[in-house]
């Protein structure tokens, strides 16, 4: 049996009033004694009982996540933050999937506005038609926030991480350790985040004086042969790569398992660095170095701010938040 | 724009109704013509406008999917081989996660009641109280499968990999190699995957004349740091154990995180193999060997034999699918 209200006013000394207050994240309770509470239920693992909110409120008590996919870490450990800040308030987070297709995408968020979720965290698919289907959900009221890819024209909450400083940070690593033919391998070009991380890759270029060409970025397809072949051609043609800047986690273990194939070697032939947060990293052969995304942070805060607009607290188009990656220096880079 | 039902019958050169029919999965057609439009319409990327159907059948068009986590491999390519089944169809997957917790998987399954959705695929958290729920749902008549992790108790249809055979093999492969302390890492002991494999490590010690203790199954805590001090005293504590079972990918992935920090070799002091469907399983070091679980196909099997009950063509009480796993050696476990 799950504890109770009872309980953890109890362990907390605290009123039993304080404490369901607190959950239902009241005006009345300070933030201190709000997240004291949150974070002892959460220890505990406390299940509210979802069904008496729902009655009372009128609400689905479910929040949906839209994301492209599951297999990519990025996403599963922002679900995992999502559902973190879900949990404790009794509400239920519901994945849905997209595959990068941005009709799927459309179709999902316009079965939104029936009243099926109190409200939507959304991570874009490529394409952008999506537009006109997230500002019909907004002018009914259902809150929608992005998360890591945005869509910089709609008027809502954003949490993203800075990716055109990541990328620039990556690339300066790359030339400090003497790479001089740096490649990016990127998905979507049309994506939020693929256009900052190739923005902050150029700018390093310049700032490094080394010369640009078009050519040194490198759109993959979402079709793993396709995009294998991209990258093998990419290695095998010109013998004059020298690193690798992979934008996302795939695109990252393609381009090891191509390397692997051509008898390339990390780090000596090509250093490789990447976007991911893959908790092997340190486990590959060579140990990857990455950009750690905060991936649970930004679910986090992504869901911290839709509780907020649903408590009328916040005012969504206002927000804002950027939470920086960090990189960790691995074996892949070695000078 | 997605393809159209004409365009597909155009290029298949079959009449639009016989298409039509086909993605209804009407009993009119012939199952090799079915099979033939849906992996077009799948191939073309067709997506079928869910309004239209749901209006005429009053269904909801989503199916749920209900795991303990995605951020096993196992699950997110589970997931996707139904949403291959479901995508075709003009079903929306949707995914819950349990984190383990019966407690919420309960709360999950109660919603379900209301019409939310047509149907449920369930991999099931550890704990055994979920039966009723799932007994009150399919008197409901709304339609539950499992897969992989099953209740055996509950009359529905299963679908499930040959653990017993698959982790009798794998202790086998160990032994073969050279293994004389080989110990199992599981997770919860009650659920159905871990019984099955535990049934299948010690039969193997059974045919090889090994002794077997209590003490060669080892069950880690869902708390990865307990879970990791539980193999670290494990591995530190007997300097006997020289062959390690890992039966679900996590934890061989502490397992290889440990053996790093103690200095222990993988596969000179100790050998590794685990159930893992873990994609870039060549590129760690050392490459790992896995028993590969058909996940897949296995979502693929579920979500199929659920659009068969819906379309009231299979019995799910007589279902019982098993699909193999396959063992995939690797340098972790070389003699």
């Amino acid at each position: 049996m799950s504890i109770s209200i009872k309980q953890i006013a109890k362990d907390l000394n605290l009123a039993v009033s304080t404490v369901s207050k607190a959950l239902r994240d009241s005006y009345e309770i300070s933030e201190e004694t709000k997240r004291m509470v949150l974070e002892y239920a959460r220890k505990v693992n406390y299940i509210p009982n979802p069904y008496a909110g729902s009655l009372t409120n009128r609400t689905t008590r479910n929040i949906a996540v839209v994301v492209p996919e599951v297999a990519d870490t990025f996403f599963s450990n922002a679900i995992n933050g999502i559902d973190s800040v879900a949990q404790v308030r009794g509400y239920h987070v519901i994945v849905y999937l997209t595959h990068e297709s941005s009709e799927r995408e459309v179709s999902i968020l316009n079965e939104f506005r029936g009243g099926r979720v109190d409200g939507v965290l959304i991570s874009v698919a490529g394409g952008a038609d999506k537009n006109i289907a997230i500002h019909k959900a907004l002018a009914e009221h259902l809150p929608v926030i992005f998360f890591d890819r945005i869509c910089e024209a709609v008027e809502t909450a954003k949490v993203v991480t800075d990716d055109f400083t990541a990328a620039y940070n990556a690339t300066i690593h790359l030339i400090s350790r003497g790479c001089r033919k740096i490649v990016m391998l990127a998905p979507a070009p049309q994506l939020s985040i693929t256009e900052q991380r190739k923005g902050g890759f150029k700018k390093a270029f310049e700032d490094s004086g080394l010369k640009w060409h078009d050519y040194h970025f490198i759109a993959c397809s979402e079709d793993e042969a396709e995009s294998r072949e991209t990258i093998r051609n990419v290695l095998k043609r010109t013998r004059k790569v020298d690193g690798i800047v992979a934008s996302v986690e795939k695109l990252a273990m393609q381009a090891y398992a191509i390397c692997n194939e051509q008898k390339i070697v990390i780090p000596k032939d090509v250093k490789v660095i990447a976007f991911s947060n893959i908790q092997i990293a340190p486990l590959l052969a060579p140990p990857l170095t990455t950009i750690e995304q905060p991936a649970f942070e930004m679910g986090k805060t992504a869901a911290t701010l839709l509780f907020g607009a649903l408590a009328k607290k916040i005012n969504l188009k206002k927000e804002r938040v950027t939470i920086p990656s960090v990189l960790r220096e691995r074996e892949s880079t070695a000078g």
